[in-house]
């Protein structure tokens, strides 16, 4: 009897090509798969929530697989982990009904973006921040950021070469706060993401930090649906997937 | 006209041989050595408060040298900065009184010791922290930890091969706290440590954790001054010298 299971997944993706399977480059879904490849003897495919780009970290990606090999997930979960390199592990296996589908299903996801805001950069998880020197304003921030809330064309935001059907999505979340140290943690909570989204409103929001725009400037780039408009893309390494909802 | 320098330093030890130069090794002090040969055309001496030990981090490893190069410390501070690898930051660089000493003038010295006490370990961040599976008591761990309060011959915390004139110390803080997801940390406070003593006590702390030793069996080690009855030595990759105060 086939089996479809859900997997948790935590990785450091400093060293990984992002997610999705790729010819001759280490990938997430890569890994995962070839690991179950060695628990079953089978070619299995590991559907995740979507995409992460490369150097993109995540603390709770979702991801499913269908499996007849009649082990239980705490055989798998044990199993993967034992084959698994250290930076990909994964925190949750479970049975689930067999029409689930993790890109389909999901109903939320939750990004968070680290920023460190200080005179130097640091040694120390230099590798999980995004180094900004010069000062932010963070309550011009949270104004800007006060404008992704509810349901807006996202084109404005949208890597480019990526045609989606439709580039509208609902932001339930979207919340500036100060985290250790020169921390400062940008979340934000959707009910799906356009490639690129978070990192170029990441951009667009230290442009506003940094006077650059104005929370209305930043209204206006979101509404115009153009992404010539919108600032940089912030780099991958602050970028965290923490949490998909079904 | 010879000036002083003392320097506030940040690394990430993952990938040095510890922080004294050493022949044929990366190390800290050996970088920033390099990096003021660069700036000076001199060898200099950099004084650190005292050694870490290999893959040990520090967010405030102090230390002091002399220069007679005429550059005010905030020369010094871009100017190493701009040189080093980006796994040890200058801080901050200020001139102090000729006769300061980073070694010799330590006050206080703080530690911290991260332990990651969850099922599975973690990708993100796991080159900072030790990971441990089996559930930590840490009630038990805490009664044991303060026995290590006050001044006492830490004999039976320290490395073998390392002979001290005095091998008594006075702590004055030891404080295990929950940190962020499943992490405890560890704190301690103390006029000065012996080589691996920070290491040797957690390890020690664990196997009380553990339920291997109780509160007084850990007090009875301490007093014996025997580093035989000890626990073993913790991984050095969840260790930060924390600061050093003058």
């Amino acid at each position: 009897m086939t089996r479809n299971y859900r997997l948790i997944i935590e990785y450091d993706g400093s060293a990984f090509h992002g997610w999705q399977k790729q010819k001759d480059a280490r990938t997430v879904q890569g890994e995962i798969e070839s690991a179950l490849f060695i628990m079953t003897g089978k070619k299995i495919v590991v559907n995740g929530s979507g995409r992460t780009d490369a150097g993109v970290h995540a603390y709770g990606q979702a991801a499913n697989f269908r499996s007849d090999a009649g082990l239980g997930p705490e055989v798998f979960l044990k199993g993967l982990n034992s084959l698994l390199p250290n930076d990909v592990v994964i925190r949750e296996c479970h049975d689930v009904d067999k029409t689930f589908h993790a890109r389909y299903d999901v109903r939320r996801k939750t990004y968070c973006y680290h920023m460190l805001n200080q005179a130097v950069p640091a040694a120390v998880m230099r590798q999980y921040v995004w180094f900004i020197r010069r000062k932010l304003d963070l309550d011009a921030m949270r104004a800007a950021a006060g404008h992704l809330l509810g349901s807006h064309d996202f084109k404005s935001f949208e890597g480019t070469g990526s045609p989606r059907s439709s580039t509208v999505r609902t932001v339930f979340k979207a919340e500036l706060r100060p985290g250790d140290a020169a921390k400062i943690v940008f979340e934000i909570e959707a009910d799906g993401f356009l490639r690129f989204m978070v990192r170029n409103i990441v951009g667009t929001l230290v442009d506003v930090g940094h006077g650059k725009l104005t929370p209305d400037d930043f209204k206006n780039i979101l509404l115009a649906k153009n992404r010539d408009l919108a600032g940089a893309t912030a780099p991958p390494q602050g970028l965290f997937l923490v949490r998909v909802v079904y």
